[in-house]
């Protein structure tokens, strides 16, 4: 059986919440997450929010990741959705886990586009 | 049980091919689906690969949209996150599927940031 992508799903919980309310640290984390396992970087957004918390996301040759983060609670939801085998996701997803500090963190993971239907073919 | 976050995952399957492979549409209907439900967009990034596929990412003041496309297959995968209670994730999500034409879509609902731990204090 077939996935097209491999998406994981983070839950960061007791993160260092000084991180979680920094702009450059937390671009800093997911770029260099993604440079770091080869990923090939072709847009991204980051903001901070008043008065706090941070939203990342970050185009991706190979599909994309996502960052939301809530200092007042020490937590992060981060996503990595890959397609192809180029490189592992738990890699990146391990290097945001150290970076953020997160004591508890945890990770499930979701195949997408199972049993595709057949190729389209061009009438 | 309170979360922070609701995170749609929807799988599109037999999809309109020719929409998954028209970076315009695929823009209008991410940037559309979100202006709909009264999202407030604070960044994008959309790209159409070579040969075929599309990957798109909008941050969003309430978190974020992404679609990654397949025309081959007629698949494309697109997630919905939100935070806060100003917009119905799934009004967003009836739009994309209306306008992708998929005739066989499901959507798995995720809620995101669950049994968060206690409020950090400031030391």
């Amino acid at each position: 059986m077939n996935a097209l992508g491999t998406h994981l799903l983070l839950e960061l919980k007791q993160c260092n919440p000084h991180h979680l309310d920094d702009l450059d640290y937390i671009k800093d984390a997911m770029v260099g997450a993604a440079q770091a396992v080869g990923a090939q970087i072709i847009g991204q957004s980051f903001h901070r929010f008043n008065p706090q918390g941070i939203t990342g996301v970050l185009a991706i040759a190979e599909s994309h990741l996502s960052i939301h983060t809530w200092p007042e609670y020490g937590y992060a939801a981060a996503d990595i959705f890959t397609c192809g085998t180029s490189f592992q996701p738990k890699d990146a997803a391990q290097l945001i886990i150290d970076k953020l500090e997160s004591k508890d963190p945890s990770m499930q993971i979701i195949r997408r586009g199972i049993e595709a239907p057949a190729p389209v073919t061009s009438s």
